[in-house]
């Protein structure tokens, strides 16, 4: 960092996104994005007519997405928060409500930018470990009075929490918040936003950019009591409050509307996913269980690093994490179906022949 | 505030951004948009083909776009960031340089978001007094060893500094980061960012709502030395690494292109203002002296209250500032000549055969 950085980000270290690579044409198995392009409604609302009024503000409340989005999860006015991919929900999330009194806490295997928020707004941050199977435990959670980040399902292990599960952790305390990170729900899994009619110290955070095939328009949205998202959108107004342009209300609000392509896009993932787990266990892989658009999966015959490595080479990119207790496998978005053969074919004939290492 | 919000901003007062009406049609003059289309090559850049993939990612380096930005102003790799509208460049530019050591001091008539962001990041802040014209007087600032934010041309007024003012405030001291604001700067100004070559302590922030059109896209950048540029980078990739969506990208790099477009916007916006002024001082209308894209207007038959309020009920927007100094004028953003032959005509019927107040 340079001479006129503060000392509180002498020592920051970024988070750092999936490769997006250029040149190469990669089969792109890396960022948990969709394979399928966004939903017909979305293109014909960002039509040539759209683009001319660019000249013009967006609307600082974005007030058509978040009607959409309430109505949509049947919710009452003003449960509904919107933002420049969830990111930015979650960015705000932390600096609203933690501090050095309130600090946060999550898995030790989970989304890598939880403790890079944390560090970057000065939030101390305790790491509970999931149990041997990878499985988060609600019950390790009950003594904790700080805040609680959970994804879920769970980023990197794809493992899913039922809502019944949520509701005894949102239950345990109501002397904190709970957050639950729902970029992934979408594929098998049962939204916990229903719960924010009972609870008062809930927050669902959800995407556009996985279920809703939108990763480049960046759009995120939060859910919870009206008195919270209050908070957020003080605190919004307070760092950028045109923070969704004009076509990305707009294509937020045609994706939202458009439940058949959503339920058809989701369905064939869910169906290529459970199709991609019997191929490769066939081939010896071990796979968490996932309800999510990604698979971890491992192998006796090769490193996840070296595995990685040699389907990169082959065209094929995936997502390796040097962390302790998940090295050996390799994160595998689930694509389209003749994606995924192509990297069943190729990992077949990488660890064909091969012994235990 | 709700009950789990950080005592920190216990007090935090959101940015008020100028009125967006719905529904009854206003001429709208008072959020300095322009009222011309973005440029051909931007409707072209956003067609039905990148709409389709807008499920892939954006790059998070907007690579295309810093390019072609230092393209544009002939600088070195690496002088260019970009950044969800210019609020989020500037907001990055506060967390990252500012603490309780190392402050800010700016004009007290100035671009209200300023004094926000420092709440929001919790930074004390100075303000420094313009002079009785309403003039920034650079050597005010020679003894301050805070960091410096100056609009130019100045928000609110429209006063406008040459670059010579401009150098002779960044070498006034090197122990501080000078922060140049030039939102308004394409309107009849001459940028400072040639000097970002000379100086390591300068940053140019400039936006593409006003003079490129694209206020509904939400793209802002700023321009320094490769080492600002990197820590901003870092701080960015701590908070929302993708916050410029794939469209976003395109768009900016049509609208830099595009050279010819930006001038003949630009010169028609320049020559409605001057007429505009001309217009108004026959009515007996005091106008600052303007570089901008907007006007401060007052008169001695009414006053800036009750003007905005009149206009209103005649379908016309204008802003006005309830701050002591500056109450007596409205502000008018300039926008086509039928807008403000409209706009001036109003003007005649409310202030004829007004007495002075």
């Amino acid at each position: 960092m340079g001479r006129f950085i503060s000392d509180k980000f002498k020592k920051l270290k970024a988070y750092v996104p999936g490769e997006q690579p250029r040149g190469t044409e990669y089969i792109k198995l890396n960022t948990n994005e969709s394979p399928f392009p966004p939903s017909p409604l979305v293109i014909k609302a960002l039509g040539e007519k759209e683009v001319s009024r660019l000249n013009l503000y967006s609307d600082p409340t974005a007030q058509t997405l978040t009607d959409a989005l309430e109505k949509y999860y049947d919710l009452q006015k003003g449960s509904a928060f919107v933002s420049n991919g969830s990111d930015e929900s979650l960015a705000f999330i932390f600096h609203a409500f933690c501090d050095s009194k309130k600090r946060i806490a999550f898995p030790d295997i989970t989304y890598g930018f939880y403790p890079v928020f944390a560090d970057f707004f000065g939030i101390e941050y305790k790491k509970v470990p999931l149990d041997r199977d990878y499985r988060i435990r609600v019950s390790d959670y009950s003594d904790i009075s700080d805040n609680v980040i959970i994804a879920n399902p769970n980023a990197q292990t794809g493992i899913y929490l039922e809502p019944e599960e949520i509701e005894e952790l949102v239950s345990q305390r109501s002397d904190r918040l709970v957050i639950i990170d729902e970029a992934y729900i979408d594929f098998g899994g049962k939204s916990a936003i229903p719960l924010i009619n009972k609870y008062d110290n809930l927050i669902v955070v959800q995407t556009f950019s996985k279920s809703r095939n939108l990763a480049g328009m960046r759009i995120g949205m939060a859910f919870s009591d009206p008195g919270i998202i209050n908070d957020l959108n003080t605190l919004r107004n307070s760092f950028n409050p045109y923070n969704l342009d004009r076509l990305a209300i707009l294509a937020g609000t045609g994706a939202i509307e458009d439940r058949s392509y959503f339920e058809e896009c989701t369905g064939k993932i869910i169906r290529t996913r459970e199709n991609t787990v019997k191929e490769l266990e066939k081939l010896g892989f071990y796979i968490l269980d996932s309800k999510a658009n990604f698979i971890m999966a491992k192998s006796k015959l090769i490193s996840g690093g070296e595995l990685y490595g040699t389907l990169k080479e082959r065209g094929i990119l995936v997502r390796h994490f040097d962390d302790e207790r998940i090295r050996d496998f390799v994160r595998i978005t689930i694509g389209s179906d003749s994606q995924m053969s192509a990297l069943i074919s190729e990992c077949k004939k990488i660890t064909d022949g091969r012994k235990e290492i």
